[in-house]
């Protein structure tokens, strides 16, 4: 039995997906929904609910307590949660996903400003349908030394933040990458108390580079849009060329992003987002237990 | 890029569960759909799709080829496919799904006979919602000792055909059942070619158990449906009380069912059956790549 109670009964809600990092997006236009941290585990749960790695609520800013002190340039407050309930200030792969629906409905045509807890966001369509995101400029690369207690000593590791804490490591091969074992937490130093996302890179051609990604608190995911931007921050600041405007592509397990450095030191992040179905919830589903 | 290419559009289907065993329900009742394996992989894709354990085809048996063989017993066939696609003859949690949807859209009141590949299945409601399926008479105790190789001497396991294969292994408390580790094939002997579905039981009253589940080519489920009628056939067998027409209940990850066996040999599982939703899947959805 689960004590949550659907906020608006029917509930139509949609899921979709950015690399297969996936989310059920709730329109909520008018900041109706009381959407209590039960009844985002309910909708996220894979088996009993839809499932989805996360939910981003699409609220007019002006209707928003968050939302509100943006609202003048983001028409739009994307309210991302986690699987968990609990809140999340952005998310790379969901803005993506954000701006999608707003085409969809018709909310947006090919670009909109977005409010998100980490700030505004500019995101827009290429011609090739993809939609690019400016995922901010304040990346900070570490002067903390981090090391990684499974490496042998041809491991290069760098501490990320964009802004959430990533640390990036590279490995030698396509093999080495595919043999990982991330079924749990790999072991760095220092241990940020808060937890960090590790990413695991290869570079299979110049400015191309493929990826694996352990998220904290989650697992090994599809695709993670911070650290999708974090491994190019890595790379190209290794090479001497971060903000040198030049184009990254990251294959990650979910799909390809490509990420460009900006000389005014603004990451792009550029990449798919699928709306994959409109779903209207039962009438007290969530109260559904032995029947 | 996926290959499949949606059978109608839009494609409208229902999400449900059975003891968090989940499903993806698709109307057909004309039989038009040609429901490729890739279709039923991209449905049931936990990222990239909606995401579920199979697909429950959803036809009028006069308009199946398998189905049509049955259609004086029963008016509708369950067309059942695992989430790689391939066909299978049964599915406890399925068919109780398979009743609610019926019972949803107007197409049986409280009580059905279905056709499945498995032969004519007979469900119905009972006063408390939940729904019973009549599992088959034809449960046969393999004669074959089975052995797990991870056991200590107090053990004790019995193989079980429901009709698919079971080795039901009885464990001392519920932590140990707790402590199992499922994330691989429990070691079995014989091996059997075609592999087999590893039930762990512990007995917590009277014709009461806990169970956890590895099912072949799976994992570890939340809940296997023939595998709950195997675990009581155990149970039972062992006590002597096989077909004395009592209800014994069975805890798993996902929920709580109940198992009777009549005299006639029959057995009946009752359980929850869960409609969470109903999904219009977005046109092109299954060709979407990079955009």
């Amino acid at each position: 039995m689960n004590d949550a109670v659907p906020p608006v009964s029917p509930l139509r809600v949609f899921k979709g997906h950015g690399t297969e990092n996936d989310f059920i997006v709730i329109p909520d236009l008018d900041g109706n929904l009381d959407l209590s941290d039960s009844v985002v585990r309910a909708l996220c749960d894979r088996h009993a609910g839809i499932g989805a790695d996360g939910v981003l609520r699409v609220v007019r800013s002006a209707n928003d307590p968050v939302g509100q002190t943006m609202a003048d340039e983001a028409p739009f407050f994307m309210d991302y949660r986690n699987a968990d309930g609990s809140v999340a200030e952005m998310c790379g792969n969901g803005v993506r996903v954000f701006m999608r629906f707003l085409q969809s409905a018709g909310l947006a045509q090919t670009q909109a400003m977005i409010a998100t807890r980490g700030g505004v966001r500019h995101a827009w369509q290429e011609d090739d349908g993809a939609i690019t995101v400016e995922m901010g400029a304040a990346i900070t690369l570490s002067e903390i030394p981090v090391v990684w207690l499974a490496a042998s000593a041809c491991w290069k590791e760098t501490a990320i933040e964009v802004p959430n804490p990533h640390v990036v490591i590279e490995v030698d091969s396509l093999d080495a990458l595919a043999e990982l074992d991330l079924s749990h937490p790999p072991l760095v130093e220092p241990v940020r108390p808060e937890g960090q996302n590790v990413e695991f890179i290869v570079r299979v051609a110049p400015r191309q580079l493929a990826m694996r990604v352990h998220e904290r608190g989650v697992g090994e995911t599809r695709s993670c849009g911070t650290g999708i931007c974090a491994a190019v921050v890595a790379a190209a600041t290794r090479d001497g060329t971060m903000f040198d405007d030049s184009t990254w592509q990251v294959d990650v397990p979910g799909g390809r992003c490509q990420v460009r450095s900006r000389p005014d030191g603004q990451l792009l992040l550029t990449g798919p987002a699928v709306l994959v179905g409109e779903i209207e919830l039962r009438d007290g589903w969530l109260a559904a237990d032995a029947c």
